[in-house]
């Protein structure tokens, strides 16, 4: 519901949403579509997308007059036609769904998965600013949530596909969050010889909000896929909760850390490859990437799917990992806790408090014998994990585990499908699990840099 | 090794480690006991304890000098004797192993798991400056990573016994890092009518290094139990990388976020409880605590032992959890993605790519018609679940999920033991399960306030 100050202004134009509209406020001039009411903000502001594709909130003052000077007819013939711009560089837009994926309906004001990649550029007309959008492509469309392996590997098809094209500069991938961070992963090790950006964007807030955030992680994403020399797969989402720049974080080494936030997603153990500001401006903020070359890109899709993870806590069952190992699952991350440690009742117990049911020792020699990678993380997210300080870390890494120094859990899982697709036996496996394949390790991490 | 000019001094002194020494460095005096040579400060460094507990390094510099004052014979008659003293507030406490309760043996160097409370006390025998040490037990020497809901029982009815004690004005409970916050979890839901405070500290470094923290958490910890007027169950642990000053942490909403750092927990969804600074100035940062009362607390230990936590991830086994459900699981933990979520396959997906074997959909009915409580939280840890926004979410909540808000997963599943084994049916323990028993909700959160 508007305001009764609103309400009138609109009612006297004869103004509706998804109408193009001239608001004189305040002696400033606005001109842009009128949004459906957005739940979010107050009932006395009217919210308009502007020519730039950014939205802004209009409160309600004396003296505010509302011009109507184009009919939501007209203006709701989205998709926009894309003109090609053969003097900008070229760049491969491919959507996978999520709430990226979604537009607002300017009659309706609901909201709705885009079905063409044309309904995810009307986010951010100004693309074509600077970039030819040579490629608009979507290979599936899913939330993340329901991404698997396989999603993984199409997408990676598809944008080995796109980058081999000598005319591309750089790929786009629009993705849902929730497991974005997995997606990158999984690009990063697959796309061997990577010679070009892939940059990953996702939003936060849904597009009939004010605080939507896609627009400006689809434009920083495609700045930094068409002009960085950043070879990388990278997600490039909000830096700060406003509206005012991105960071470029290593595919292998960030995490989203919050439900709802904007800039979710942060670089953990490492720094953020680049800052990405709206107009263009990158900032290189890690001196450790690899740059753009010359070569064709593969898309090595190899991966075993049956892989897991598991979480230690006071009480975790080892049954579980007997189970998985039962049912034929090759590789599973533990992700246990500080140093990399799981109950074993051998760390110093003198209390006979410890039942031995708890102990995880048994399981995790019995599964390596049998050929299964035990891969240790932590769940204290940052650090490093290391088998050296303790006798109980000791005997898990002469169990046969492998300690994942400071690679996150999620990488790890997505390495292991790689590793034992890519190993011939569980020792050449350990081996490649513990090679710097794609910057998920960070071999310059120091202690005082790393948590925020 | 130490440097040829530190080998020189020591020698013409005579200077053993463990020696009562006093130096005379850039034209200030340093008076304490020469511990061991540490490792990780240069070989052009000497080490002292002095009298207040605190470890110093000192840089060679020409014109040192080194005084022996008294032998290690003397000085290493640790247990110091415990001297009462009653014009001091009075506290426990309550010994249970970690890297805290080991110390340096001042002869050999090596670190030894304390075997008395009074080892425990003598990395800060300043405490008897400002509190009388009432009591000192241990129930029972274990590694918070050996720790079971066993332990937390035994552990909360020691901690009400010496609460119930009129003279006693708070507990302080020293223990591993690894898995503090499950316990700090626990006893907030155990010690009910809480009058008292309960501070729980820990140490990320051990007694052999010149970073130890245990010294300065000890003493903020006894600050807090003994001056202030916050009755919870607190973690006070460093605030910064400094040795500078703590934080006591809600012990229902904080986490060991590093594997390392000595401000290695942060507060998640809530500010921390108090700053203290080690003279004992105690600033309270969050109006909304639980003050103290009179009044007897009752360590109520009725927890449910079949309770699990299943991390959800692309490609995650909904047989896991059918898997815990036929071998008794009375209640999950489900560590879901972004604002819930689970694979469901139905949020949208149209490629066709999704298994149906990945949908969690029917076990988690399965599972809830079968009685079994389905609590879900967030892997982004930071932030808020909710069943609102997304079909596929409403879809989990209609097959019986409890979305827990704000609460982490640790709390969760402490919670989850607790409240299956205070209700007499499912329908009562989902109710009870959002009730906020012990702050484990924050109701007054802010999206922007809480990502640091």
């Amino acid at each position: 519901m508007y305001s009764r100050e609103i309400e009138r202004l609109l009612n006297a134009g004869k103004i509706m949403e998804g109408d193009a509209v001239e608001v004189l406020l305040n002696g400033k001039s606005h001109a842009g579509i009128l949004l459906p009411k957005i739940s979010d903000v107050g009932e006395n502001v009217i919210t308009l997308k502007l020519d730039n594709g950014y939205n802004v909130g209009l409160k309600f003052a004396p003296g505010m007059q509302i011009k109507k000077t184009g009919s939501a007819g007209k203006l709701s013939q989205m998709p926009r036609l894309i003109v090609e711009k053969k003097d900008l560089p070229s760049i491969a837009i491919i959507s996978t769904g999520g709430t990226i994926g979604t537009h607002i309906d300017y009659k309706t004001g609901g909201v709705f998965m885009s079905r063409t990649p044309e309904e995810i550029l009307a986010m951010a007309p100004e693309l074509q600013n600077f970039v030819n959008l040579k490629s608009l492509s979507s290979p599936f469309r899913t939330p993340s949530e329901d991404m698997t392996i396989e999603n993984w590997k199409i997408l990676a098809i598809e944008v080995a596909k796109q980058l081999n094209d000598p005319e591309i500069k750089g790929v786009v991938i629009t993705h849902g969050t929730d497991t974005l961070h997995y997606t990158a992963s999984a690009l990063s090790f697959m796309l061997t010889d990577l010679g070009k950006p892939v940059a990953l964007v996702g939003a936060q807030k849904s597009p009939d909000r004010g605080s939507f955030d896609g627009t400006l992680n689809l434009v920083c994403g495609s700045w930094f896929a068409a002009y960085s020399d950043c070879a990388e797969v990278a997600i490039v989402m909000h830096g700060s909760d406003s509206d005012d720049f991105c960071y470029a974080h290593r595919g292998t080494k960030a995490r989203k850390m919050h439900s709802t936030r904007r800039d979710a997603f942060r670089s953990v153990n490492d720094s953020p490859l680049a800052k990405i500001l709206a107009d263009g401006k990158i900032e290189m903020l890690n001196g450790n990437f690899k740059k753009r070359k010359d070569g064709k890109t593969i898309a090595d899709t190899e991966m075993e799917n049956s892989v897991a993870i598991l979480k230690i806590y006071p009480g975790s069952d080892p049954k579980l990992l007997e189970f998985l190992v039962s049912n034929g699952c090759r590789g599973v991350v533990l992700e246990a806790t500080g140093l990399g440690h799981v109950p074993t009742g051998q760390g110093g117990t003198d209390s006979g408090v410890f039942d031995k049911k708890f102990n995880w020792l048994p399981e995790i020699q019995s599964a390596s014998e049998k050929g299964v990678l035990i891969a240790i993380t932590s769940q204290t997210i940052y650090g490093r994990v290391s088998p050296s300080v303790y006798r109980n870390l000791r005997l898990l890494f002469d169990a046969g585990a492998v300690f994942c120094e400071d690679m996150l859990t999620e990488t790890a899982y997505v390495k292991l499908a790689f590793t034992l697709a890519h190993s011939k036996n569980i020792e050449e496996a350990k081996k490649i699990l513990l090679e710097n394949l794609a910057g998920e390790f960070n071999k310059r991490l120091v202690e005082k840099d790393i948590l925020e």
